[in-house]
């Protein structure tokens, strides 16, 4: 298992990128058979941005650092991919999707008949719209820059008003949930990376993600790339093209596959490719995540 | 050129949406040599949702709607690609890409020097960070649901605060653009879509999206695919791998590629993938948006 004493995150305290830390830690001390007290003596640090994260692991300010990659509704997260494929040699080395669940959070069990105000993250609220149509019509709509950041301000407010957060956040700031799961798609999820400065170990049930980069747009150069992966029966998970910076060629791919890169088909495909292709560089090889 | 009566687009009045309609309705009008008195005379209707913006094109309450597709920060606009795909038989028939300038907005000349509390969409001062931190690194950040409701927000506010908006619901309300193009990222650009219910003409410089449905995620499908096109010389300008609903194959592939529906090559390649996929479906042909 990895040594955890510093994680950086993406915060601030309350939202799913904490949840998703938080369970992360929790599965890998189960896996090592460990004490989960051990979970307590780990330093977060929250940072204000996808970019600081990276930096902070890049600088060795933190060991490992947790941020999005990818959400079911909202898609990926560009910037995590490009500041991984431009700017950082942080490699992944694990994967976490949580389901995003939504609560209507209150300052008391009661003051569910009294909402007239409803405080949340402009994603939060449209992720919830079908359950507000119906629940609270005529309820004013507050922003707030983050779902944590809505229910924190709750502790402001009279009982008129509600927010839309984690449940976390509820017990952060020691308030009730009202309401469980008010999003409209149960389906939701989000997909978090822990990234860190090694490659992690082969587990047998591994994924590995690379970005190439190409030379020319040129037509039938993906079918070039993916051909190394056909030939080897390599099955790839997510491919994603997306414009390069200038100088390094027009276009990168994003793919994702099956399999780690110290088995041989993959490392050899890897090869392979480098003789096709400006430049290949490797994200990560790390466990798949089961639940 | 397209007969435009009632336009439908993602609101609220004053976001980039509207700037990319307005936009789009002044150069259909100069490309057709057209009174640009004409654009007064077309209905804009701002509904709140993407997926309801294409019911109003399905259901003929619009002829045109004009939703965000992609952001070169943000990434893929999912909602768009999914709503499309999988509930709609609207389709593509015009792209606008429009730079994404925010701008500090006042409510007199003066109030620069006084500024304490900033006012916008979560996404709009992420993307203004370096120049607040710069700037403003003791203001308060409060949010807003969108960067219009911000500026209207500002109406309400003493001479203490400003937003992050665009020129246009400065324009709207009466406000004054105290400092222009405050975005860290001077590349930022967002494209949209112009969906109708009818395939827009060849015009010598388009593009077709189109979906593939696969029945099985097997080593070297897409690679398969990929096939008719590089076999054919089809230059593909985007690619991206997206899990599908149940019941319709485990993957579905985006795919942007250069040329017309009607061209014989893009046709017969279209023609020979229906044998080898579960399901190909046309999102549209449409010119390449130049500038």
């Amino acid at each position: 298992m990895e040594q955890y004493r510093k994680i950086s995150y993406l915060g601030p305290e309350g939202t799913f990128t904490e949840e998703a830390l938080i369970k992360y830690l929790s599965k890998a001390v189960t896996l090592k058979g460990g004490n989960h007290n051990q979970i307590a003596e780990i330093t977060k640090i929250a940072y204000p941005t996808i970019t600081e994260v990276i930096r902070s692991v890049d600088r060795g300010e933190a060991d490992h650092g947790v941020i999005p990659i990818e959400n079911s509704i909202e898609g990926s997260v560009n910037l995590t991919q490009d500041v991984l494929t431009f700017e950082s040699e942080a490699k992944i080395i694990a994967e976490i999707a949580i389901p995003i669940k939504h609560h209507l959070i209150g300052l008391t069990k009661s003051s569910l008949k009294n909402i007239k105000k409803i405080i949340s993250h402009p994603h939060a609220t449209a992720q919830c719209r079908i359950y507000l149509s119906q629940h609270f019509p005529d309820a004013e709509i507050i922003a707030a820059n983050s779902t944590a950041e809505a229910v924190k301000k709750l502790k402001d407010t009279s009982g008129d008003s509600a927010a839309i957060g984690t449940k976390i956040a509820a017990q952060i700031y020691g308030l009730e949930i009202l309401v469980s799961d008010i999003e409209d798609n149960k389906e939701n999820k989000t997909r978090f990376i822990v990234i860190g400065s090694h490659i992690a170990k082969r587990t047998g049930t591994d994924k590995t993600s690379i970005v190439c980069f190409l030379k020319k747009d040129k037509p039938g150069s993906l079918f070039n790339i993916l051909k190394e992966f056909a030939e080897r029966e390599i099955n790839l998970t997510r491919l994603e093209s997306r414009p390069a910076k200038k100088d390094l060629g027009d276009y990168v791919f994003m793919i994702d596959m099956e399999g780690h890169v110290h088995d041989r088909e993959i490392y050899e495909a890897l090869e392979s490719l480098r003789n096709k292709v400006y430049l290949v560089k490797l994200l990560g090889s790390y466990p798949v995540w089961a639940g």
